[in-house]
């Protein structure tokens, strides 16, 4: 691992060790694979303009979240299925994610129960993903259970009432290889604890969101959930500012916004795209992003254009496939390490120098004219 | 066919499996292929801003053309010589798009009588082109016979004034190798029902153009067509609101936005680029659009900018192709199935609320500036 | 010949025909040759809005040039050293432009003498590329040889007083090979006749116009030469619109918008960008362009920007290359042919019709917002 | 060398000759080199608009900094360690540039000493670049040096608090090959002296600098040392107008916009993209910019956005490498020569003349609309 220096070492690497089946599912993004590529590509697409002579020997990167406190903007998204890419599956993600102190929201889909990665939490801090089955009794359950793990955030995600045709697992025929399982679903419901079998040109997945998954979700559910949990509630996967607004006035105390990695919507905006005109009417509550974030620049972009933290889905899946918690605690040091050294360069002493510099990141198109 | 999930699917199985005459036929645009790239490349340039927490579980794509309902907005742009392509041609077109409940337009150009075509439509609503003779009773007979089969609209088409020169047809000698012929001419009228031979650098079709295609073909003749047949007349390759409104004025009573999928003027617009503002002046009568519609994506995107419905031309060759029938059936199934699961990522219930949803379609330069 | 389709094709063959030293000499650009690609890209980001419905069997290319009429608004530009790629050079020219009944500008640096050329120039109409010499009688002689041969324009090239970098003449140590000469500078003048041999890394060509063209042309040089010619002269090589209204102070008779083919400042804009500040100046004086033109289109939409007429260099030098007068009528024939074409496809009568329609040619940017 | 005709060439010639730990230290930029190829095609996007029939048989480059008058605006920035490419080092750059006529800005990061260097210096003008040390004294004494031999500025580089994270240099665990060592520092302190060793994965250069360069440097900095130094100070890597207008204030004799060739920030903006806005604020003193100079064009394009001079890094390294003092030398007159063609090629007389024609240099987008 000591020669592997960037998100894209990890990467690459991650990708000459997986199986077919799990490098797709995780590598793909939805259709023609537009809204994958064009997170990165947005990302690149903005400069930092650095500004100098300022004393950068004691930037820190310090910050608070739902009042409490993180010595990193730089959290993780969650992810389903840890165990398809290495045996100790979300309990080596946590282990990594405790050792560098930080966040991970653990998703509904793990490949291990709520409860046992909430045990081995450590100095994790820990939010509960939150995908709402049509059996609303399932979904009552999984919130609970959250809430008493220790827990201390429920994050519902909001793009997902069909599943986005990934066909790379359509031509796979993509299903957990037994025995893998939905390990936060009770034994007793086969069709909730295993994917269906189907025939090459079908997704497992997708089936199985499409007879399980609450289709007829809306604002109304927000509502709902904000006043059934004790737990703050964060919205995950909102791309537009009437929708923000909204989230707002259903009592969500944060918005993440995302587009599922590109898994979802093929022709949705890149986040850091949509991330300006919803941190501007977001107000009192914080604005997260996720999405194509590669490195520590994407960080320092993103809370420059108005994002409190940031969330990585993909990096960490590399990192535990390469070197299990080991992996997990590198990739979260080298962006971290890239970030500070960002900073530095950009002559910025905290979050908040970054969020208040005027232009600190614009849009290349900003220099096209003369 | 399983495996085949998208039409750049049948289209890659379909160029393997045409012989070069057909195949070059199929795919060409005229001269650099640029309006048949750009129509492509249009469309990918769009984004879709979705919204959340809409109930999609029941999103429907129900729609109605000159007062009659179909399931869908997507249709069959017309398109010459079937028999190129299946050995039962029209025929088999025909019974796909039946079987799929939707609305085909039968070329002037057909390997089959348009006749044969009618009493075998089943579930299936025709419409017919029209190419305009030179020799006005031929055109009048024409117009007659369609009218008596039970078509339902003439779909006039004003792109053509001289064919485009599609260099492969050209370099081809390209001419539609015996018995296959115009089976809507007479067979007395040998310079109509045959295109003639033609030496290596010219082609058979543009020669038939030159010399029985109607070059002075104006908007008086428009109006002719109107007062002259009982059906309603759409006019099918406008790419100017001036002209739009012009076709207004005569008497039309729908309009398609067409560059004739690339085959004419090389330098057109997009015809996704073209719709807007066509779609503005149009008021009262629905504009379509034809031209690069791959995927169902591209079909919510030209329903968002005002189109009131789609043609498909090269897809349903590709399915014709690979699957006779069942592949034109399976095409339009995907195209449906796409654009549905589009819908619901997208938040909207309906085509109503594709169109009334603000921004729910932009231009990818509306992210550009910070 | 009757394989070769476009003027592309013609640029194939001609070089696979050439030897090395013509070949780099025709195709290059100076520099990084960004000007030279710069030309053709820009009028690929060009796009033509057609009109439908119009009458166009009776569509005419009719135009008149310094009041005399032509068939066609392509012409052709003065270019160097005809029988570099073929042994009958110039006359062979002539002869081919004489049966389209075009204008052929000669250039001073040709390989045939200027009597020889206008003796044999059948229906051609000939104009005179005039470069300055350092030395004025020799310059004055021209003049007088060109009025007295009956040329009926002069041409005033002032993109050149120094030549282009041309790397790959560089690298070739380019000069013209014996018996090759300046076939109009008089025998007894060895400087003015030969160019200098050179080591490889220079240019025999930038050598001898280093040492023989004046580098001191200004506007009152311009100011002379109108009052010393019986001719109209034409100023070749304009790009911004202050110049042009100089040129008009000055008295010239017209411009040519002209970057010279990309040979000279390598960083100039195309000229097909340059033209429509130059046309809305220009107003009495016809405002023509040369540059990259290789279609009719490209024809059709220099003259939608503003331009009375066309020149083309390179393409008839790739009509010699390959058949000689034969190959140079061809390759007038096609871009005759796509023009025309292309008017019809428009909807274009006459060329007014083109000038006349609003925005019947649009930047790509056109459409780039929703 | 006859047969290098661009800096390209010197270029293409010197990756050839290099040893790979040479030449990823010479070739490389930060992270994903997006600033490197960012300064380069920046350059590429602008576009010259030549004026013509301007006498430039008398065009001359002659300019003047700090009051000293010199032929040519082109000059050399501050590179470490020249012993990486030819033995002679920095002895065998200065002689070049003294053949040239030029000014050389030293680097703190020589491997000759300063004082070896001023002696050679001939008709070479010597600045000196300053690096500050955590250790003031070291620093103090590194400027009374310069001073004392005869350098005429200090130039301030402000781009560097840590170094730019090079990965091929981490991959090459890059460190100085003994004997060569930082010739300026003195030989008692020995951390000061080498860069520590370092395991793959890591880069020498970036230890030192964390250990020996002060990350607290700040615009008191700069005010103490303008007070310190009987020199001009000279600012060299200020990217935004704010801190120029700072710079100003603090006493700054000039500026120099710097990115500091692409090795620092790595989503900076191009050097020529900063340019004008800083140009615009700095009123009495004047902006140099170094970063992507490659060509005479280019240097023209910067004098026309307000540089009143350039400075070339890698292309001084290219020629030392190729052809030692003969090489550098030669990189300098093909640069002035470009510089005088393009002059001459745009209807130039003099640098004021750059500077004074409207839109003599304009964005390529300043055509994109019709
Ligand atoms: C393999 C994979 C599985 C994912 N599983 C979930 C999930 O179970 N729940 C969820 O809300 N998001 C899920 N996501 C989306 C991520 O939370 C996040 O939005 C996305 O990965 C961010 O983009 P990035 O991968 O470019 O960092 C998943 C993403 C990937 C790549
Ligand atoms: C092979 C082929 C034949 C066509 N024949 C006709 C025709 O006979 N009449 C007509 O109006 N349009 C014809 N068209 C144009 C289509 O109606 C339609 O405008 C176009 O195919 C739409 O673009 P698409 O192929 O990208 O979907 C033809 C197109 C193709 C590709
Ligand atoms: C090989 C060659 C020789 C040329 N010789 C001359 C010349 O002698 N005098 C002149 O004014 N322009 C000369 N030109 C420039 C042309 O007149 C014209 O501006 C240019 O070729 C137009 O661009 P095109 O080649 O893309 O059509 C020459 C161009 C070429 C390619
Ligand atoms: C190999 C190398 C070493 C450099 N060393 C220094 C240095 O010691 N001090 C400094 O201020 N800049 C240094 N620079 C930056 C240059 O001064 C200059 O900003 C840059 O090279 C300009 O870009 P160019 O290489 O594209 O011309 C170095 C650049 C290179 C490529």
């Amino acid at each position: 691992m000591q020669n592997l220096l960037t998100i894209d070492d990890f990467h690459q690497k991650a990708i000459s060790l997986l199986p077919k089946l799990s490098r797709d599912y995780y590598e793909s993004g939805s259709d023609e694979e537009k809204a994958l590529r064009r997170n990165r590509r947005a990302f690149s697409r903005l400069l930092i303009r650095p500004k100098c002579l300022v004393d950068v020997s004691k930037s820190d990167t310090n910050c608070e979240f739902l009042g409490k406190k993180f010595k990193s903007p730089i959290a993780v998204a969650p992810t389903a299925f840890h165990k398809l890419c290495h045996p100790r599956g979300e309990l080596a993600s946590v282990e990594g994610i405790s050792r560098f102190g930080g966040l991970m929201i653990c998703s509904s889909w793990g490949t291990t129960p709520l409860e046992e990665i909430a045990e081995n939490r450590g100095d994790a801090t820990l939010w509960f993903q939150l995908y709402v089955y049509k059996d609303r009794p399932t979904t009552e359950a999984l919130i609970r259970r959250a809430e008493n793990a220790g827990f201390e955030a429920l994050v519902l995600t909001v793009d997902t009432p069909v599943l986005g045709r990934r066909l790379a697992d359509k031509r796979n025929a993509f299903t957990l290889p037994p025995p893998l399982k939905f390990a936060n679903m009770v034994a007793t419901n086969d069709s909730k604890v295993h994917m269906p079998k189907v025939p090459i040109g079908d997704s497992g997945l997708m089936a199985y969101v499409s007879s399980q998954i609450d289709q007829s979700l809306n604002w109304d559910s927000l509502k709902w959930l904000v006043g059934f949990s004790r737990l703050p509630v964060i919205v995950k996967g909102i791309m537009r500012s009437d929708d923000a607004l909204k989230a707002l006035q259903c009592g969500a105390k944060g918005i993440i916004v995302s587009n599922h990695g590109g898994r979802q919507m093929d022709c949705a905006p890149a986040t850091i795209e949509a991330l300006p005109e919803i941190a501007k009417v977001a107000g009192q509550i914080p604005v997260f992003l996720d999405g194509g974030i590669r490195n520590g620049r994407d960080v320092f972009k993103a809370l420059a254009l108005g994002a409190s933290g940031i969330f990585i889905g993909r990096a960490i899946l590399y990192g535990l496939t390469v070197g299990g918690a080991d992996g997990v605690e590198r990739v979260l040091d080298i962006l971290q390490e890239e970030f500070e050294h960002c900073m530095k360069l950009a002559g910025c002493q905290s979050i908040a120098d970054i969020r208040n510099t005027p232009q600190i990141v614009v849009s290349s198109s900003h220099y096209s004219k003369l």
